[in-house]
């Protein structure tokens, strides 16, 4: 029986123009597929592939399920949207490899770098994230909402640039409310914000605003939300969309 | 004449496996790229393709150039390392414009995101990104050093995974002790601690070890550097190198 080995993938926000060379020869490769049904959706049939989709809730299942298949043989490939490895299945998998067969660790394992969410918003409005920024996800399906309001605080005193994934879904449209509340009492009301939803799909939106205007009840599950450090700026220009970067350059600390 | 353009684009860390085929195609649609050389000599020569190979330290200037050769009506191709848009030449072109004459924020101009140092750097050790993380730069070129500090006191108090960029040069050999010190008096002297070095490239080298045993001096402008959170994890694989993740849950927040 021939070697298996598991490759962890990533597709990108949204657009096949930002999957990487490494990530399509990976999946080429693949005897299995495995992943959430629209991930898997957006890949072409390929002859004498297997894929096993599944729902988006049950990683821990889909994890075990990857290394089971590696472990008899098989070439397979999860694949994730976004970077595999921020806020996707890597973490999973590892868990499952930490908690599951000490033959697990012997497999021949692989994770190849993809563009997540907030590198798309950031190139689609300017450079936001050109200086110091940190990544939140403010879901508290597996984390206690105290250590997200830390971390919250934290990026605050920090004058980080923010990144939010995950900031409302029908089960707890509430706390992205709770989390500009901490940021509004923290920031400056002029501080820029974006709100990008379904970046690199055709129902991409862009929306730019501050943070004392921004409404918060526009995120869903597709919206990637950046929120400015003190030195991020917005260039206006005319009727077109304005830009939004922070510059390289800091003044003293406040 | 017409009409000019500009695409700031990323090659990834090193391998050409990791550029994306937005950004192929948009250097493939240039007439003109400007870059470090190093980046330039990274892509083949094309018939008719000018380059303009300029030094690290002039951002500014390569940027004014870029836009100046836009506005004339060529189609430029400004090329970064990484991501244009994280600690890279994206936010110099937006500082350039926001500075520079009017006619300039006209310019038809897109963003190509692109595979960042920590991205590569996660991938290869496992997932150590896998849950909520910042990056920061500890070059004190452009900001003050006490800000550099207090941004990595308030990564520790919010207990973020930490990527360091530009960790060290042979202009401040000393900064990367100075950020250590501050790291090891605020977290656990076990934290997992990753040194990744040129990744991408034919010399490549990962280090994985712990922030209490760990030499900052092996840091230099080509390792990027990870610090686990609280809930790092390593698994052990005999004499295989180990696997480094954040799992995608953590418990109640200290």
């Amino acid at each position: 029986m021939s070697r298996g080995n598991l490759r962890i993938v990533g597709l990108g926000p949204g657009s096949s123009a930002w999957i990487t060379p490494e990530t399509e020869a990976m999946i080429a490769q693949a005897t299995d597929l495995i992943g959430y049904a629209p991930y898997l959706d957006r890949l072409p049939e390929t002859p004498g592939q297997s894929r096993h989709a599944s729902d988006n809730r049950v990683e821990l299942e889909r994890a075990s399920h990857a290394l089971s298949l590696a472990e008899e043989g098989r070439h397979v490939v999860v694949v994730s949207g976004g970077d595999p490895g921020v806020f996707a299945m890597a973490a999973a998998i590892f868990e499952a490899i930490e908690a599951g067969k000490p033959a697990w660790r012997e497999i021949d394992i692989e994770v190849s770098p993809g563009i997540t969410a907030m590198q798309a918003a950031a190139a689609r409005c300017g450079a936001p994230l050109g200086h110091d920024f940190c990544a939140i996800s403010l879901s508290d399906n597996l984390k206690p909402w105290n250590l997200i309001e830390r971390r919250l605080a934290a990026a605050c005193d920090g004058d980080f640039v923010i990144a939010l994934y995950n900031p409302a879904s029908k089960a707890r449209p509430t706390r992205i409310h709770d989390a500009f509340k901490t940021l509004r009492a923290r920031k400056s009301q002029t501080t820029p914000v974006v709100f990008a939803r379904a970046v690199g799909r055709t129902d991409e939106h862009i929306l730019i605003t501050t943070l004392a205007e921004a409404d918060p009840g526009i995120a869903d599950m597709s919206t990637l939300i950046l929120i400015g450090s003190s030195e991020t700026r917005v260039i206006a220009r005319g009727d077109a969309q304005p830009f939004v970067y922070t510059p390289r350059s800091a003044r003293r600390s406040p």
